[in-house]
């Protein structure tokens, strides 16, 4: 029953079948997070601080408790004791104090006590009714600002062993890593740029804001219903801020509707889980859009200063890079990963670079796809797109001269194995796109963008019917297509219909454990451990099949959905069909499963290579993309529909993120834009139609070549669109989003 | 890592800890059949014959669909077309036919169509608007009177290979088997009784009614949530009935008010679906009390003779039976169980006995706690008691003497393995309750038991978390308190707590299939199968631990919840436990779960022994059951608590059946007592306290000796009781239940 993959020719995979989900989409049968309802249920409500930085020092819950409609109302008593640790090490407390502030409300939008009552419209009364008394404090919300030694400190001790005695307390985490001597490499080069650049913070902006139903007992069992791209770590975390067994809450997790990273953590779950308990009642809680802006996780903002020594034929002689994340009031802001992807695509002798992670009075960051890429990208891009125009040479070439290949020792250290970064390029290069002209007021620019992937801890099972269709069950929320993809590699695997299997992301206690639904990771690691599920479902109908014929076990070969007797054996018996083994399992050894559990370490890194032309209205600094191509490699394209969604998806961000979208805060420490209507993301007319390439160089780490492909079609944008945006406007943009005001005032400076 | 059963001193089995559902069920936390919502959910109603017996000429619904607040209305024409095949190879058409009438209504209560409206009244108003056009047809409703040849016919060619072709119709499957030559026993006897004996069809009586909420698209894929005893035998019987691929309908079971054998099978399920089908939208349906009674599975009746002869000394020389039992208007009454049951308890050289699965227009019989064994040990044990009498033999002593053991050849065909029938009766004997005195009118009896238990396909998942708790998930719902037992077997061989194990009943698309939760099967396949998983779990941590350690994995044992270096490495390292393996797994090599799947085919037979004190009112004919002790072979009782609540469950249900429960038809063939007023289930003012002694003779078949125990207790009562009124009445009863007008009636025949 060998399954040679190496020199497998797909029948499923590769395919476009329709998603499996999408009746359920269309239909309404799909259920998201507000869309469960339980018996008895009531309706929590979040107090939230109005405050940046303030002091607790007092709240009185009496007057809402008396009304009756309100069955609890709980503050951070009401939560487990979790010890207090420096850094990430301390990672499940700082969840818990964003969660709902201890003795400080740390930022504009911070929980500080929540009601459960008979209806939504009483527990968002019953609020008004708690009495809290702040004591004021000096805020921070800039990431420079709060590294500068006069800051208000916003926790002592948060910071870990990596940050220097002498750094401001606010700066929590540093990496270092490189290899070579820049400044030798720098004394070669014909050409520095050394420059700096800013982005601001954006929220991931999924449509469907954070829902969740609880129900948690006084014997400390429960079940949670939520919106996540992870419950196991919505489970885990749970369970450590209730003080109850990981095994004892059940959690589910709904439809999503959208999470690109900000639905890895949680929020409201351990609230309603903490009115529950005491209410003894199931507790829904929603987010309003406000909420979701002031109290979730946007990314990161970014400021970074970028130095790069270039010889006059191109070679990068050397680069570096400082790069200092602002994350809010917590560790976690990703210096590390902007520092580690900034200069991956280059291959490079001499290259240093430097990651701070700092906090500020604003909300705790959450991941936004590939975290701390695009703006490491858009900085670093910048620079090499500057060397060439200032050397006259052409970007593509600059960096098919310089690009990471197989072998490469990255700039963040380990060696790359089977890269697809030059194909990348050489299909940049031959796309029609490159060469096309531009019309006058145009510019055009292009930037490459890396990204680690991640394997994971991962368990897929999947059961066999009498009738031979197939039950999967993955533990990875399906966030961009993975029920469809998962059903083609277990079908390639199997030899039956894509239609015959059915998908199911199963719950917390129907499942090994798995790691969230982020770094890319699903296609390879759910992919992975689905493959290797089927094929142990394979081995177990070979069996089957060996034992009714009375042959050798190694003697059955599987092929196109049946056992057939090979070797000695061959043409022995009619081959047996996946379907006639299940029909006889129950009398044949019983009912037939396969399971995989494992943590997969091959997920192979990606490149992609952005082309994006813009044209740059000179009386209000307004952007247009007027054409723009991604091209990527995804290793192997289980359903390329999805994957060149996935590219446009990114694209379409970053487009958001490059031109428009940003936290606005008041001089008052409050975040000033909570809402569509002045935190603008694209709409459709926003966006040109974005043609997409897909490459595969085949990842050598999963069976059939899959690499992650969600996360590095973000990387890019950012990098391209305001090189584009430079050609066009005649002047080097610095600083995201590039929005008319902005723009406006860099023609303005240029023609000053 | 050696867990050498056979020699295990038990730490966790056989205590009595809290029942994990208990908070559940006390705080209506619980979620049954009917507590189950869904957004924009119809309310499903059924239409019901009004005849036993009629061809249906026309269906208009017409009327009904006009109705605004009515969104679809199906007949059979809305179903699967589905081959008929006599018997119970037909079963899957029998369903179908059952839960919705094709040509012909084929008993009082037959659905004929059904509606789905926006609230159950409506729903309930529309069915008034449906015109059914029928043709009456003569009926029958007793089992005897349908098999005279002339006899109305329910359906022509419904008989099975096994029926003589010169029998009626009705008569649809025959079994015979024995051993020996009982003509030739006969007459070796000094004493040979022959007589005939009746019961009437009794109800499970469950507390909870059906109820289910299903979901159907237009796609084929498909949800449901219901009360069941087993939702992969639902998923599998509602896909053949809608047309469907099972992987596409997951089924959820709710938790479960009472099944005892009556929830096997799908009455209202198949239709919300195919109402939600039609009107798209999730589909409620909760069955009256009534319809519960008129329309789903009350257990067989039965008609018998019985012939034993025996020697002065009590020695059986030979015994014979016939068996008919009535099933309703379908094939699959068990007259072929209750005459494998009949006198599997002796030991016997000459025995021979015939069963027939007889249809008659009553609803479909369905399985009620050791089907047909109640019945065969009322009429063969009250010939036995008869003969003690006549020949003045210790009742007890003649069942000793004649008793099977390990080795005998069962009168059913194979030979006992390791059985407890002995030790059930030496229990007996010495037990104070035989040797009490009886007060005046008061009479004793005693009577044997014996069930086949049953194996099945069984699949069982076990993960662990971080944290060391566990997740076990089976898939056989929890009807008579398996979560607790499987936790304990869990802990048995995990080593640690049971409250740190939390078992879920997961659903259809969470794990591999699941025979339904009957034959005593759940406590020895469901725990087989868990104790296998867990050791496929601890063989990975032990794996880990060698890992860690740099040590063979032969060289680990696992020792109350820990690694521990062993052999050559003993002492080298300390013990590690669990949840320190868990902590890190991820990191070790991915999430740690255990699996098994088998269909495992050791189920240990067993035998109870009670012992009954009846008193018999001379003026009403009411008995009241003064004393009653029930004496069984458990094998090993896992949590003993609750195998004493079978044990008690079993004669609670055996009194009511014994003395007042029955299906009372009329002349016109309709059902006379459809609810709890009419049919009358015992109070607790009916019942003594119920003694219980555990004898524990294990099965080898088990890794921990479990014998099923659910359904042998339900087999003596009858037969004990009657033994007992018949003592106490000085009249030997033949007819069950023994009502006070039945009884009366006998004591007024006797004085006569």
């Amino acid at each position: 029953m060998a399954l040679d993959d190496s020199k497998r020719e797909f029948r499923f995979v590769g395919t476009r079948p329709d998603r499996p989900d999408g009746l359920d989409k269309v239909t309404g049968r799909a259920r998201f997070g507000a869309d469960m309802n339980a018996a008895g249920m009531l309706h929590g409500a979040i107090l939230r601080s109005p405050h940046a930085h303030a002091r607790i020092v007092r709240i009185d819950t009496s007057k809402a408790e008396a009304l009756a409609d309100v069955k609890a109302v709980v503050t951070r008593a009401d939560f487990a004791e979790v010890p207090f640790k420096p850094g990430l090490a301390g990672e499940v407390w700082n969840v818990l104090e964003n969660v709902m502030a201890g003795d400080k409300a740390l930022y504009d939008g911070h929980a500080v006590a929540a009601v459960a009552a008979t209806s939504a419209l009483a527990a968002r009364d019953a609020l008004k009714l708690i009495e809290v008394e702040y004591e004021e404090l000096p805020y921070v919300t800039d990431v420079n600002a709060a590294m500068r030694q006069d800051a208000p400190v916003i926790r002592e001790g948060a910071a870990d062993f990596s940050v220097p005695d002498d750094m401001h307390p606010n700066v929590v985490r540093r990496h270092e890593s490189g290899h070579g001597d820049v400044e030798a490499g720098f004394a070669e080069a014909d050409l520095v740029i050394e420059d700096s650049f800013e982005t601001e913070a954006t929220h991931q902006g999924y449509i469907e804001p954070h829902a969740c139903l609880g129900q948690l007992g006084k014997d400390g069992k429960g079940e949670l219903w939520c919106c996540t791209q992870g419950h196991w770590i919505v489970q885990k975390t749970c369970a450590a801020l209730l003080g109850i067994e990981t095994a004892n809450l059940r959690v589910t997790a709904s439809e999503i509707g959208g999470g690109f990273g900000g639905k890895t953590t949680v929020f409201i779950e351990p609230v309603a889980l903490a009115l529950s308990r005491k209410a003894n009642r199931p507790v829904k809680i929603v987010m309003s859009r406000a909420e979701v802006f002031r109290a979730t996780g946007p990314t990161a903002s970014a400021s970074m200063d970028i130095k790069v020594g270039m010889k006059k034929d191109g070679t990068i002689t050397a680069a570096q890079g400082e790069f200092r994340l602002q994350g809010g009031a917590f560790p976690g802001a990703p210096g590390d990963m902007t520092a580690m992807c900034a200069f991956a695509p280059y291959d490079l002798k001499n290259v240093h670079q430097v990651g701070y992670d700092v906090m500020t009075n604003r909300p705790k960051q959450a991941a936004y796809r590939a975290p701390g890429s695009p703006m490491a990208a858009f900085a670093v891009e910048s620079v090499v797109d500057e060397l060439c125009r200032k050397l006259d040479l052409d970007p593509i070439e600059v960096r098919l001269k310089n690009a990471a290949r197989e072998g490469t020792k990255a700039s963040y250290g380990p060696r790359f194995e089977r890269i697809g970064l030059v194909e990348t390029l050489e299909a940049a290069k031959a796309h029609p796109h490159y060469a096309a002209p531009l019309k006058p007021g145009q510019g055009r620019g292009i930037s490459c963008g890396f990204w680690f992937n991640h394997g994971g801890e991962t368990s897929v099972s999947l059961a066999l019917s009498e009738d031979g269709s197939v039950q999967l069950m993955v533990g990875t929320p399906d966030i961009g297509g993975s029920r469809a993809s998962m059903a083609l590699m277990a079908a390639e695997v199997l030899g039956i219909p894509y239609e015959n299997i059915r998908v199911t992301i199963a719950d917390t206690a129907s499942l090994g454990y798995n790691d969230v639904s982020h770094g890319s990771r699903v296609t390879y690691a759910s992919g992975l451990a689905t493959i290797k599920a089927a094929k142990d479902a394979v081995r177990k109908l070979s069996q089957r099949a060996a034992a009714k014929w009375g042959i050798p076990e190694d003697a059955v070969k599987w092929e196109d959905g049946c056992a057939v007797p090979s070797g000695p054996n061959a043409g022995d018996f009619d081959p047996l069909p996946l379907a006639e083994i299940t029909a006889e399992m129950g009398q044949t050894g019983g009912p037939i499963s396969g399971h995989f559990e494992a943590t997969p370490e091959g997920a192979g890194v990606s490149f992609a290579t952005h082309i994006v032309d813009a044209e740059v209205d000179r009386e209000t600094g307004a952007t247009k993309v007027v054409r723009y191509t991604v091209i990527q490699d995804a290793g192997k394209a289980i359903h390329p529909t999805y994957v060149e969604g996935q590219f446009q998806g990114g694209a379409a961000q970053g487009i958001g993120w490059a031109l428009n979208e940003e936290y606005i805060y008041g001089e008052d420490g409050r975040l000033q834009n909570a809402g569509f209507l002045d935190y603008r993301i694209p709409v459709a007319s926003d966006l040109p139609m974005i043609d997409t390439v897909i490459v595969e160089v085949p990842n050598p780490g999963h069976p059939f070549g899959v690499r992650g492909v969600g996360e590095t079609s973000i990387c890019p944008p950012l990098a391209a669109i305001a090189n584009a945006v430079s050609a066009a406007a005649g002047v080097r943009m610095r600083h995201l989003p590039m929005s008319p005001p902005r723009t406006l005032a860099a023609l303005k400076a240029r023609d000053a």
